[in-house]
């Protein structure tokens, strides 16, 4: 989400290269502490509006290395922060001058290669997958052009151990809009679930999990009030701030709510908060807020889903940078 | 100025062509009635935000037409709007589905070409310039690079009748910001102003007037209270808004009011206002509102200048489209 008033003032000396440095030291304590099979990227990977180059994949590329140096596969959403324009701080255009950016030293005059008006989704998206896809570690995909603008929609089949081929798990990923875009899963993506999961899992039999970046607006209905203690039945750490919600739900909260199926949804967003509570039959989640970008100084950390698959179970817990858990929850 | 609120809501039904139609009628109406030897287009002459398709230089080059049917050479300068991203209306997300968007025929998946991130300035400016400039009568240029973001920053020298080539008056136009970068007139701006204004006119023995969009703070200054009436030393006959400034002030008033050659600043911005008053030894001037993007629905009409050479005046009026005229002040 945005702190725009903070941001304004402060971030071209508190948010930068530091701040990556950060990112990475938690990125790789908390992979090499839990080794995992899998590492899901819930948005805002980039803080685009503060990337004054016209070209941003650099930086995505950078963010999701740390699997790709251990050899673990991921997938990536987006969130709001990834595919928004650069904001010229309003002090750039005050007595020191506004700072030399990096246009093509070729270009004579300004181009619109050199208007920063942030890096497409699709670009991120299809930068990853020419790098990383097919052969490679990335299991994203820009999803169905009849969802566009949102790009990051998918499914993703968990194959059994036990009784392959048959998938033991279906994650589906989708793109919650923010940035170049409104705060919303359309009515499209919700037609989009409805034939995926008719289709992949007609009976429900297999159990399903859902990623996106924003938090539906059932959240705010199941949220603890916040700044106070998180009681049963929800689980969690960190309660510092009102869920900041998609502006509008068009039926996706009620196309997974009436699948028994649907186990949980992991959401980013709100940097202040890390509770599990129940919605109907399901689970909403937020993950730990990870990286150094963006407001905040609560300890960083991640969200880690152990899925079991017979008996079926879905545990979770939030690892600490400083290598403590906490937290742990079952979600099935 | 942005209407934000009534805008998310209404704009899909109420602003469109049908507004075109009506701006082309006030333009045609004004330009006929008048018959300039010159017209200015002081900024937002695209409401770009409403704009779906990648490339909105068509749209400019209508608003301009007018003058170039009627074979009368203008400049333009950028407002807060020309430039401003598509903003996705939330409701475009909702079971109606997202409508068809105008992305091109042969993409087999959403490419860049298609991100509606608003036609950068310097496209706007690089497409008059190749249709009109040089051997046509468009008189606007893309400044110097150094000034970048801003583009329309530019000097035209009005030759004398009299003594050829000495210029009888200079006009200066500043790009003033806003839509992708913040609405300020920054100090490198100053500092071009000052050089071009010393060389060319180094005694100030020629008269100057000055052109950009969004209104200096020294306007707030000067301003009748909104919703009062229009009291001597000012002159106009609307005044229903505050004035909506730039968002700081980095020098070119200052730099402005200590040349006595320089007569009065003209600026577009606020719909609700046509007001002149004095500031120290210049006039700050609001045009008047023409076309029919935007919010407000006060009669149309717009500002009229006429320079005088020998003895030097300016005097300057308002001519409606119903054909009236009003605010007939001198400003020299």
């Amino acid at each position: 989400m945005t702190r725009r008033e903070a941001f304004c003032r402060h971030w071209i000396v508190v948010w930068g290269p530091a701040q990556d440095v950060a990112s990475d030291r938690v990125m790789a304590t908390v992979l090499d502490a839990e080794k995992p099979d899998f590492v899901v990227y819930l948005g805002d990977l980039v803080t685009a509006n503060n990337v004054p180059i016209p070209n941003a994949t650099l930086y995505w590329d950078m963010a999701i290395s740390h699997s790709r140096r251990r050899g673990i596969p991921w997938s990536t959403v987006f969130g709001n922060h990834d595919d928004m324009p650069f904001e010229w701080p309003p002090e750039w255009f005050s007595t020191a001058g506004i700072p030399p950016v990096h246009c093509p030293p070729a270009a004579s005059m300004p181009t619109s290669e050199c208007s920063f008006r942030g890096t497409p989704r699709i670009d991120l998206m299809t930068a990853e997958m020419n790098r990383d896809g097919a052969d490679g570690l990335s299991r994203s995909s820009v999803g169905p052009q009849e969802l566009w603008p949102g790009i990051s929609n998918y499914v993703l089949r968990v194959l059994s151990h036990e009784k392959q081929p048959d998938p033991a798990l279906l994650m589906y990923f989708l793109d919650s809009g923010g940035g170049s875009y409104p705060e919303v899963i359309s009515s499209a993506q919700v037609r989009w679930f409805c034939y995926q999961s008719q289709s992949l899992n007609p009976d429900g039999r297999i159990p399903e999990i859902i990623f996106w970046h924003i938090p539906s607006t059932a959240y705010v209905k199941v949220a603890p009030k916040a700044k106070t203690e998180i009681t049963k039945p929800c689980v969690g750490s960190l309660n510092e701030e009102d869920v900041a919600p998609q502006v509008a739900e068009w039926g996706m909260m009620d196309a997974l709510a009436k699948r028994s199926s649907v186990k949980a949804i992991f959401v980013g967003h709100n940097h202040g908060l890390d509770w599990c509570c129940p919605y109907e039959k399901l689970w909403l989640c937020f993950a730990r807020h990870t990286g150094h970008g963006g407001y905040g100084d609560w300890p960083r950390g991640a969200r880690i889903v152990e899925i079991a698959e017979k008996p079926f179970s879905v545990r979770s817990w939030i690892r600490m940078e400083n290598g403590s858990t906490h937290s742990h929850i079952t979600l099935s």
